[in-house]
């Protein structure tokens, strides 16, 4: 028998920035599976299913008791913030997988930090981007280092993921002094924090600034290409539309 | 007087794609404007609203038309498919309004076709990834050549957004020629269509065969970095988790 396992990009933050798709889904799934955190965020309004979170790096057992819960007759989804395809749970569900022929896999996409921190920010995102995670626990920091050096090279916007974390201090301010030969001091840079949840923040910064700042694993961090403006306190990367 | 404007993402084509905060800025506005493409996707759902479509290449006016109708004292959204922050209206929108001191852009993220398309492929965006527009309308293609150089330097996943229309044969072509000398030709690469709508398709193919297949604009490419696979017809770049 065949059994179909969703994998689920909730937005950033509450039930506001889901998709219709997504609550479909959940609202049919028998179970909700994910990381501790994702699973506070939908407890409320899901408090009747089953519900089961797994500590951080425990990613591939996450996804084998999605299979099991699968293989038992349930309609399962594992939950990820933001989208699940960008740094979340949806490659690794699928490498798992591979295996078992029984099991399929959806993913339902979701709004990645990205995207809804650039529309808190203004829009730095019109035109093209980069998407770099700072964390090292599963890339070499050399590689981190080149694929940085060439976003700035190729005048990219910057948006970097897992920015810092406690135990990786010092990561952006080695970041901001690989892409500074490449842009002036005074580019936009834009951190937002808890988009769409508590304590959401969005601020405006330069990238000299930037090196100096105290960020967390909730930060999503903006740097400007060699066009990003300020324009109204909000940051903008111009098309090129003639006005 | 103040008004807000909002610069809505619908996400990739019907209502199920679109976000709840979508949904609830849409249903209280008077006045939708967007490209006739967009605004027909809505069509029908908001019937009942003040609908106003124009062409291609008339941004800048749409804008404005955005600020006449917020001026007339009516709640107007301004309608982009996709994330309206990426490749969307939400710069340009930012850019017109900043010598308005009467009007406050807010913007509303959206499922971009990175992220939709990505689902449906699989999970080729679980690594760092650059998004890159083919248009030579707004950007000279020797930045475009540039920035595809840089990516494809960095290993990064590839995703290219307006990979053809009809005025840009060979475009896609020309891309793959440039990224070829950094990527083996059995580089998975995906092709996704019509994302949401009527007539969807996802497909995977490679790097070599990619350089010779007929698209239109309606099309977003995935080309995988050296760690992509395809697993079970489905194409995974894994982040690194130890299975």
């Amino acid at each position: 028998m065949k059994h179909t396992v969703y994998v689920v990009g909730i937005g950033p933050g509450g039930p506001a920035g889901m998709t219709a798709e997504a609550r479909q889904v959940l609202d049919r799934c028998d179970c909700i599976i994910g990381y501790t955190t994702y699973i506070g965020l939908i407890k409320e309004e899901y408090s009747h299913k089953e519900l089961l979170d797994t500590g951080m790096t425990k990613e591939a057992d996450r996804c084998r008791l999605v299979i099991d819960k699968a293989r038992e007759g349930k309609t399962v989804a594992l939950v990820s913030s933001g989208d699940a395809g960008v740094y979340g749970m949806a490659g690794i569900m699928h490498e798992v997988a591979a295996d078992c022929d029984d099991i399929d896999v959806v993913v339902v996409a979701g709004v990645t930090a990205a995207c809804s921190g650039a529309a808190l920010l203004g829009a730095p995102l019109t035109h093209d981007v980069c998407l770099i995670s700072l964390s090292d626990l599963l890339t070499p920091w050399e590689v981190i280092e080149k694929r940085l050096r060439c976003a700035a090279e190729g005048d990219f916007v910057i948006v970097l993921y897992n920015p810092a974390s406690k135990k990786r201090a010092g990561y952006l301010r080695k970041a901001c002094q690989i892409i500074l030969p490449y842009r002036p001091g005074n580019t936009p840079a834009g951190i937002v924090r808890h988009i769409g949840r508590d304590g959401e923040t969005a601020e405006i910064t330069t990238l000299t600034q930037l090196q100096d700042m105290v960020l967390d694993m909730f930060s999503t961090v903006f740097i400007g290409n060699s066009q990003t403006k300020v324009l109204k306190e909000k940051m903008v990367t111009p098309r090129g539309y003639v006005l």
